[in-house]
């Protein structure tokens, strides 16, 4: 191999140096070159014929190719200067696509539209040739995928850790207007923008047993596995914005555990053996398709534990590195565990310091209170993730040990504090006892974490007031909130480029692509008529690009001087797409009931709904079906044309929102108070000056306070009356509009009767958890505000920009400024260029 | 996309051309900026840090660069030209590493020499970092890989088809002398080689029924399966030698089928069915590790039609690409089955051609007999492939049908020609009636194939009087042979370099490298003492790497003075390698009871056998423990020193012989006559100047026509013997020494008493099928006679230099244009440079 240095190697390393012609080049003509060159040699095929997809992976090689650059040189300089790093371990990243992003964040957008455009291709086709990454399932893992972004470029010292999933979030096709599950075969034409580091891989072991053994007087465990998989790298590269930092998200794949042998004496033995080792990769096959339970299941907990022992046994790793002992190592380390997914982090940290590297009890449980922070995205008790012990005995025997050991000094302390109150000690404690004994994880995170982070304000009062009470009152001051955020880069520079270009026209600047509080610069233009006229054109031509999706995806011809009206996220009772399409139906029935001469003052709609709903959530497909139900109705009415549409977006994502958020004149957040903890979808359309229709929950209390609550339409039940409204129930009786729309489901007037009768039910009196019923009033007075205000041109632009440059705070820029600075500890890094 | 032609595309293209700078550079400065790129960005790795690994990989790549290049000209050229191709399809070929090879055959080995020497890398090195591709057993699958580099360097228009195994055959690893079977992982650190052609896929098709239609008056059968997998090609670019030709060998993998949708109803359902359809895998997963026997088990079937579909879809699409309708076909395309492990490829083109192109039976059945010729390697009736009918029923519903047809009309006629001789029709018909129906695979072949080949002439005598009687009496002119060859590019030019140097000093050409036949040139200097100087330094050069190795590995020191005894293929009692352990043994016995002043007289030896055993096959098992024990014995008794070793080579592979032939003296061929069909280890022993040892059997007879029987040691029954020796069986007394050899086995002198005796049994009286005792007293003179040769060394020398002077013959470029001519009637297609 090569050592630079002295004599013989030194004058190699200087031919070395001159076979580097420094950077690669990144103008127009060198980035032709190196396109076709990858069409050539790495898709490979002839640069004389090509299509698009085959474009789209040339170019993206040769982004991956100064990504390389800049990644290795970050690393590099990281490793240099050793600052305090921060470690984001997330189960889910919602990555999307990277082709744009990349080229934006690295300052070369114009130079590949030029180059492509010579070629005889357009950057926009080539860029939606690329399947998205999705590697979670919604808010949290957008948001992770949002901080990444920030991370890299507020230049912070900082990796993310997750899992490669083979199979992404299932893709939504709709059959008979049922949700259908597809394997997300994203891998399968490749991955251009991940490295494969064959030679970074680590053991992680399962089952078997635990042994103790004294040396040196010191009692000493060793598990002895049962099973043993190999965790194989693949290196994202994050780059930042208007800098060279380009940071890594490490994801892990499982692989059969290197070489082993046996001794087979027929070939059928051997043959099961092979292909039985093969299955080990079962491991990081699949993403668990929903978004706010887990049961305890034994592969989901062994997805779990692979991740982050991984990721442990990396970090660890690195460290030694270049530290002689664990002295500092928590001034050296921070560790961010996104929800409760990554919890055995804490055991797992625990076992290798005090098994592996012999380290004291004590010592490593200073450590451990050190390193971790938790940020917790719950808002009930009862939907707190729990283990089973016997699963996890079996599955991590020595795990359960520590866990068991953490809780018992924890039990000890806590008796001392509040004394013998039998109750709250069972409450608080990290085992919870019963016939199924399980493993609170909430509880063992906030144990061994330094500070417990709540997604907004909100969710915080619920931590403080419902969810951790017993703890908040032990330890207050572990209790913070840090309001999420959404990347302004990719929610406005990537997906709404004509807005970005007019916004830095009125600024003067570009400057608030990385500081994004500058916005607020435009509030002071928001009545100028000249900057309304730009900002209807730019956001007409949204419309149009949506509209033309919906055509292709649906059938549906749409209207543009229609208000464009979306709410796209996860399907879930709480987030009340039902209440939407109960207030379509309203909207429907109300104009077929309306004299001619009426109709012309109707403020025409389309109404646009998206979301997955998870596979065994039999509700939340009801509502996917009864929204196909009733779109055929009113689709097809010809009493109702163009004055209401209905469209249901299919296998909604990422790219399927930054196509669609731009679209958007109104959108809706829907979720009854106290149920949503943060919410960024919001975010996302307030940044692109899209109104909100939405209820004072999560982080939209927030957004009302900065954008100030006349400048959208707000409604509903209120936090502090929610828990009255339920407890009394029956006694409420649902307005007759709510009951006549009822009871057209319920009479068949969409068809399928029987199928919807639950759906139904879900709603009726007391059963009306979510206070649908409740809300339907002020959610159409609502939505009539939302006509009469789009009907006042000026008024909705002004409203519009005021949206936009109310959205500063919401970037998750800030969101990460804060994390840093109260949380983790860590300061920028800048790699000099 | 980008289309060449008319305006705007043309100024387009004209950009393009201008964007080329011609091909690729091969100075060994454009090498180093190449490798350091590809060091940098594709393995990714700093250019200033990178080991062996990284430089072969980095290497690698740019060897691949200019094989894309020649690969995709060769290909347009065919294209352009529509010559008759062949397509040879083979379920194994052991290619061994590729990254000499590729070197050598393009012409850059000097250049990547001094490329790599002056980055601070030695050639040798970095090349010997490449994992071996072992994707087939032994003979079959390494004559398959010869034959490729045969057809690329002769310029035939030709495409090879197998499986892309993700475990190869097994790898050996022995413990405490027992061999056990580590998976072959050789893809996990990623296979420069090959290129992923993601959109070149086929579905293939398992279970399910069959269903009769009458479109307009013509019965149609429809295959809905019960299964589907996705077969997805990866191409491996063969360069041929001083020629740009490089053509295709196209592996198929199985992926789980494209998209597909399924309606989950809850979460667990939704898991399992994308982990289960992950299975699909399965089928590529691994190699059958057994060379000569298969019993007819599901998986493997799979894998034999798998392979069989993928190929015939994509030989029809090519085909149909550029021919209007199948009236040529036949003209146009040779379809090659190597041996009957692809057979049901006559089936699966049957089935394309009628169920989906809808021609008539009588028309395809044409087409089919025109198209494939069969070789078979086979040399008992008893130990052909037979598939149970009701697995392939089962299986692959529609096929069966289509045998039973074809089987139909074949007896029908049979019926005509010989009359009601239902013995034989019975002998002679595709379905073996009885309690277990089977198809017999090779009657299939042959009565479906223009020809029929044996691979050596005494391997014909064979099939015409035992193996294939009833057929060669029907159809005498179907039954040819083409003896076996191996390619003296991988096997002398890359493995043997300064004997390559030598020959071509010599010759004063490098001509033979494609001409071979000019290697009788070196007899007239095969008595010239100057040659039979550097003759021997070569050769003691060679013996100094191996001794080494068997250092390094085994960790025996062994005399460079010693003559190089060596025994390496597949273990097989018909082999023999027992008859060489028990000449080892009886060696040892003489030296043991030789008075001190006799050993002066002894040659001393160094015995090398390696190979693999079946892990089902408990008698092969055996034998190399049993070699394990004696060698044990022999090696640390101080009585015996350097007169003689026993070294047990673990791992036998391609690049293992790659080292071993150039530093063997002399090598045993021992098989008994009548058992080997032909054998090509031989042949590159000849090659290298390495004296045989053998039986005359298969090859060897030829060979022994060749060199002169004088020029080798040869013993044991011939083949007109065999058959009375074994009637006799128990009457003919094995001879003393014999006996003695066996007792101490028996008696337990080497230890493990029990475990031995079985193995000692097989070779007892009646028991003693392969006429060990019989062949014991012969063998042992040949041996002495070896001993007598080696100490004269003008005469050893001489007889090395006629070695490689005849082997010739023996080159698999004589046996390819054989095919070529005769069999597939194709023509050499240059592609200009
Ligand atoms: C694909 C996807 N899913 C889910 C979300 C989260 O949306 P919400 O916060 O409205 O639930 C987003 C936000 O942009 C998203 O892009
Ligand atoms: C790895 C390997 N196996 C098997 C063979 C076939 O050897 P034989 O013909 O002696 O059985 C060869 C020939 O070179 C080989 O390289």
């Amino acid at each position: 191999g090569l050592v630079l240095g002295s004599g013989d190697g030194k004058a190699k390393a200087e031919r070395m140096f001159g076979l580097m012609n420094g950077f690669l080049k990144n103008d127009p003509y060198s980035l032709q070159k190196d396109i076709l060159d990858h069409v050539e040699f790495t898709v490979p095929r002839s640069r004389f014929s090509f299509d698009d997809f085959e474009a789209y992976q040339a170019c993206a090689h040769t982004v991956k190719d100064r990504l390389i650059e800049r990644w290795h040189d970050t690393q590099m300089y990281f490793k240099r200067k050793d600052p305090k790093r921060l470690y984001f371990l997330s189960l889910e990243f919602l990555m999307g696509r990277s082709l744009s992003n990349s080229v934006i964040n690295m300052g070369f957008q114009d130079q590949y539209a030029e180059a492509l455009s010579q070629l005889g291709f357009d950057f926009e086709v080539v860029a939606e040739q690329e399947a998205d990454a999705a590697l979670g399932n919604g808010g949290l893992a957008r948001f992770s995928a949002c901080q990444m972004d920030s991370l890299a470029t507020l230049d912070y010292p900082a990796w993310g850790y997750g899992l490669r999933y083979q199979y992404g979030l299932f893709r939504q096709v709709i059959i008979d207007g049922y949700q259908h599950e597809q394997p997300d075969y994203w891998l399968n034409f490749g991955n251009p923008w991940e490295i494969e580091r064959v030679h970074v891989s680590y053991a992680v072991k399962f089952h078997g047993t635990v042994e103790e053994k004294t040396i040196d007087g010191e009692v000493r465990h060793d598990w002895v596995p049962g099973e043993m998989v190999e965790a194989v790298a693949y290196d994202n590269p994050i780059p930042g914005y208007g800098t060279r930092n380009t940071i890594n998200l490490r994801l892990w794949a499982a692989k059969p555990s290197g070489e082993y042998d046996m001794e087979s004496f027929n070939t059928g033995d051997y043959i099961n053996s092979v292909v039985n080792r093969q299955n080990a990769e079962t491991i990081s096959n699949v993403l668990y398709p929903d978004d706010r339970s887990h049961q305890g299941k034994e592969l989901r907990l062994k997805q779990q534990y692979f991740f982050v022992s991984a990721s442990l046994q990396d970090i660890v790793r690195r460290f030694k590195d270049s530290h002689p002992n664990f002295e500092n190592f928590s001034e050296k380390i921070a560790l961010q565990l996104n929800d409760t997914h990554p919890s055995l982090a804490i055991a797992e940290l625990m076992r290798i310091l005090i098994d592996e590297e012999h380290l004291k009890w004590n010592t490593v449980w200073k450590i451990v209170c050190d390193v971790f922070s938790f940020t917790t995205h719950t808002v009930s008790p009862e939907s707190l993730e729990k283990i089973p012990v016997d699963l996890l005995g079996s599955l991590l025997p020595r795990h359960l040990q520590i866990l068991y050991d953490i809780n018992f000094k924890f039990m000890e302390d806590l008796k001392k504090k509040i004394g013998l109150d039998y109750d709250r000690l069972a409450r608080m404690s990290i085992i919870k006892e019963g016939a199924v004994k399980q493993i609170r994880v909430a509880n063992l995170s906030i144990v061994c974490s330094h500070t417990v982070i709540g997604v907004s304000r909100a969710h915080l009062e619920l931590l403080k007031t419902r969810v951790f009470k017993d703890f908040y009152e032990l330890w207050p001051e572990k209790f913070q909130y840090k309001t999420n955020g959404a990347t302004q880069r990719r929610w406005i520079v990537v997906s709404n480029p004509n807005l970005c270009a007019l916004i830095s026209r009125w600024l003067g600047t570009e400057s608030w692509i990385h500081n994004v509080d500058l916005l607020t610069g435009l509030r002071e233009h928001a009545a100028d008529a000249s900057l309304q006229q730009d900002w209807q054109k730019v956001r007409r031509m949204n419309k149009m690009r949506l509209a033309e999706y919906i055509e292709a995806t649906s059938g549906v011809t749409v209207s543009l001087d229609a208000m464009f009206d979306v709410q796209i996220k996860r399907i879930h009772e709480y987030k009340r797409q039902l209440l939407n399409l109960l207030g379509v139906i309203h909207r429907y029935d109300c104009i077929k009931n309306m004299e001619k001469g009426d109709k012309r003052r109707v403020v025409p709609r389309v109404c646009i709904i998206g979301g997955k709903a998870a596979p065994g959530y039999e509700v939340a497909k009801k509502i996917i079906k009864l929204c196909h139900a009733v779109a055929e109705k009113i689709n097809n009415d010809p009493d109702v044309g163009d004055l209401l549409k209905l469209v249901f977006i299919p296998d909604y994502n990422v790219s399927v929102a930054e196509l669609v958020i731009p679209g958007a004149d109104l959108s809706q957040h829907l979720s009854t108070a106290g149920h949503e903890p943060s919410g960024t979808g919001n975010m996302k359309f307030l940044m692109n000056g899209c109104l909100l229709l939405a209820t004072q929950d999560g982080s939209t209390i927030e957004i009302a306070e900065e954008l100030g609550v006349d400048n959208m339409f707000s409604f509903g039940a209120k936090l502090h009356e929610v828990a009255a409204l339920r407890e009394k129930g029956l006694a409420v009786k649902a307005p007759l509009q709510f009951a006549r729309v009822i009871r057209m489901v319920r009479d068949g007037y969409f068809g399928h009767k029987d199928y919807f009768k639950s759906l139904c039910e879900t709603v009726d009196g007391s059963n009306d958890f979510y206070l649908l019923g409740h809300d339907f009033a002020s959610y159409l007075e609502a939505q009539a505000a939302a006509d009469k205000a789009f009907v006042d041109k000026e008024k909705w632009t002004r409203m519009s920009i005021l949206s936009t440059a109310a959205s500063g705070r919401f970037s998750s820029d800030r969101t990460i400024q804060e994390y840093a600075e109260h949380t983790w500890g860590i300061e920028p890094c800048r790699c000099p260029f």
